[in-house]
């Protein structure tokens, strides 16, 4: 398949328009291959057949928009201005007419493409628009059927071994809500169970931030890690000096991610090495350092500081030593999930006999919360983990929908699918254009694929003019975060353009 | 006024069913007054005569409803089911058939009426379900009339002198992005300005989460203030134990707030020596807290602490010294901006001459974020105050739809005047009911009403049963917290049914 695949991406001149056209019957596997990819029905029939590049972008009526936001807005992050009505499936639409095929989706946010139909019916509901105009606050007046919301929707994707869910309103605020109920777990095993009260001093030194009422405990993360940006998250987040620089943060402990050479299986000797030396770092950590972990977190695959991956022994040995600790693991996926590396969560790829303590999810679930098993994470008495709205309805009934799309178009093994295709055209680019592609990684998990560039924010740059919508992680990579309704067609105008662009 | 009043509800038999049939015209001064009341037009054609209590609460369909829930979700700080579709107005329904008045209204955060048409019309816009399912990353990929969404709704009603906005999703999330632009302009300014760049030594401290990089600075807050529950929040929430307890929290400093007495025009004097006695004491701490504040942060009514008011005078008096000794002023409107307190931003009554650094809002805005003016509050490099959401367009929607919907029916008046009646009629009942009513306050400040019971919980619980929806806050304050949308013959319902209560 992969000599097939380089034969076919050799020439590849006009595929995207292919894909609405029957392509002339030339038997030769070149034209074979391009027709198994432009024969698959598409999810999005109205989707355009290439991008639309009529202008450098900002074009002139984008450019308008910028200066105008400028006012009111900081716009130095500012990527490219959207026009979400005129978007559709894989493709961003901007005021000056450009569409860009969106391999970046909102920084992984868009599950299942701009304007989807079943979405659109979901938010036209009589459940939605009461959900929107009548916010409840769900921990005190949760409406009649918000057991029905969770089970049909949140509930029902539940990793393994996790039936509840807390819900909150950002990936920042789930991982928080999910070091609270770390920190009130620890503590209540610490005096001795949940039927111990709280003694005069915790209460009075709590009212004061001191401990023992605000206990001295912590949360252990991993070097470039990204949980967050609020100052409980960003004390997890060790990704960018950008991010933490000039924010007070807590003393918290960070251990050593795997710096693993890539492929995973070509190096598997070297880079088992190197996650025995990590875990034995957090171990120590553990048991060492001066404000001890209520828990640890980590993310399947580091995606913002870089894509980082490990292997599935390395997060079965952080179970392990955690158990052992008796320290909690908290997954965070709250990029990885939701179907991108194909499984529906990352951390199905572990094969765990014994799952993890909480699961925080956000982006592509559209809302956001810790799914947890084990009753004693339930804090021992009410509006210890509390807040006015305590999530989202309208956002719970707009997952239900997501899931239900997922459901309905398989698109969780499409991920799977079409992200070993793009993944062995990546491989054959790399081998082409080495100087453009190095450390290619994600094999294996779905779309969910990165590599380094010695020129990565050129290449990103340069992307724009060739139609195509993509992002960075980390200092160097070019990161792919599609949405689940990427399909081989897209994936083979992913790599056309990718070699125009190394060619340029 | 308060004279005529008191004689109207010496003799309140059924003000409820009057509202709907006219009164027989008996000209004594009680009917007048009911009159006055009940010939007012209502926001709300369609909202019940009255409450109705057809079950006690929970009746048998919202105990199944209960039972089922609490096997997916935390249900021990329920209050009641509600059935959103069912309520109207200032009427939340249950699934028994209840239908209370609702002088809680979603802690606080419902401003203009459940199923009010004009949200509904807003929420079935294709603008609105574009939103919904096209959700930006605003930082990178604003849409095309984010400007305009922005100038004709949130920034419409920008309080003076704060023309920018920096969008978030919470209370707690308004004031951590606060209070992280407060942090980055104390650095700057301790660093030599926006063009001075980071140092090596704070580049890799801050990976550390050390000082310089993550420096050991602080936010200033008072005793009783509630800011949030996430860590940078809950450090300066000190409110009740039961939000802190078990939470790592950052060595943070505290002032007293005053502890002033009711009515405050009464006791004018010591009210001003106890205000004096903060304001030192914030001063001292400002000066001498081994932490140094960056900024801090007051509620112009403190009211999860218990309702706790203070004079303008105070509030003139933070504002003078914190610009004196260079720390940034933050006002967290989430509870009572909006309109609440007979004013659109309840600093207004304060008659500041210089604005305040920062406005948080959230709650009734159904959006949230922080108003500021001063460019130097704007971080010197982008993606330092940023996150994947950065907000919701959808809820912008929503909060410019309020905003229209409060102007069209001039309800931040009617939140005044309406208020003015309640206080005279509250007043009134204090008299009466001395054991029951104890510091009245909130004169002058809409319907932001509260005091003192002694058998709080016990009149809140009694409340269901006669059809009134009530909250709490502090130890022992009964907060009345209606919609814009109160009117006065909702007042003399609540009073009504408040005398019940009191004579029970």
């Amino acid at each position: 398949m992969a000599s097939l695949l380089r034969t076919a991406s050799l020439a590849r001149p006009s595929i995207s328009r292919s894909i609405a056209r029957p392509a002339p019957r030339i038997f030769t596997s070149t034209i074979l291959q391009r027709n198994y990819a432009s024969a698959e029905r598409s999810f999005f029939p109205d989707e355009p057949e290439a991008p639309v590049v009529k202008t450098p972008i900002p074009g002139p009526k984008s450019t308008k928009v910028i200066e105008r936001l400028s006012k009111v807005f900081d716009t130095r992050s500012l990527n490219m201005v959207a026009e979400y009505p005129k978007s559709i499936g894989n493709y961003i639409a901007d005021p000056d007419g450009n569409v860009l095929l969106d391999v970046y989706a909102q920084i992984a946010s868009i599950p299942v493409g701009y304007n989807n139909p079943s979405l659109l019916l979901a938010a036209q509901s009589p459940e939605m628009t009461s959900a929107i105009i009548n916010r409840p606050a769900l921990g005190n007046f949760p409406q009649h059927d918000w057991a029905d919301i969770l089970e049909t929707g949140i509930l029902k994707v539940a990793p393994k071994g996790l039936n509840q869910v807390f819900t909150g309103q950002s990936g920042s605020d789930a991982n928080e809500l999910a070091y609270k109920a770390a920190f009130m777990w620890k503590r209540q095993q610490e005096r001795g169970g949940a039927g111990v009260d709280f003694s005069e001093q915790e209460i009075s030194s709590a009212m004061n931030n001191n401990s023992p009422g605000a206990p001295g405990l912590s949360i252990l993360s991993f070097r470039k890690a990204f949980h967050g940006r609020l100052f409980g998250s960003l004390s997890t987040t060790r990704s960018k000096p950008i991010h933490k620089l000039d924010i007070p943060a807590f003393d918290w402990p960070q251990a050593p991610f795997p710096a693993c050479k890539y492929p995973l299986d070509q190096y598997a000797e070297e880079n088992q090495a190197e996650e025995q030396r990590c875990l034995a770092e957090t171990e120590r950590l553990i048991k060492e350092w001066h404000n001890p972990p209520a828990a640890i977190i980590v993310e399947p695959i580091q995606s913002e500081g870089g894509d980082n991956h490990a292997s599935p022994n390395f997060f079965r040995g952080l179970r392990e030593i955690t158990r052992k600790h008796n320290v909690l693991f908290i997954v965070d996926e709250v990029q990885t999930g939701v179907g991108a590396t194909g499984k529906f969560w990352a951390h199905e790829h572990w094969g765990l006999q014994d799952p993890p303590d909480m699961v925080t999810f956000s982006k592509k679930a559209q809302t956001a919360g810790y799914y947890f098993g084990n009753n004693e994470l339930k804090p021992n008495k009410p509006y210890r983990q509390f807040n006015t709205w305590m999530g989202d309805p309208a956002r719970a009934l707009l997952f239900r929908a997501i899931i239900e799309e997922i459901e309905r178009h398989d698109l969780v093994r499409n991920t799977a699918v079409t992200g070993q295709y793009l993944y062995e055209g990546l491989e054959n680019l790399a081998e082409r254009y080495p100087k453009e592609i190095a450390n290619l990684r994600g094999k294996g998990q779905g779309t969910f694929i990165a590599w380094d560039s010695p020129r990565r924010d050129e290449v990103l740059k340069l992307a724009k003019g060739h139609g195509i919508n993509i992002g960075g992680s980390g200092e160097m990579a070019v990161r792919l975060r599609p949405m689940l309704i990427f399909q081989k067609h897209h994936a083979d105008l992913l790599l056309e353009k990718l070699e125009k662009i190394f060619k340029s």
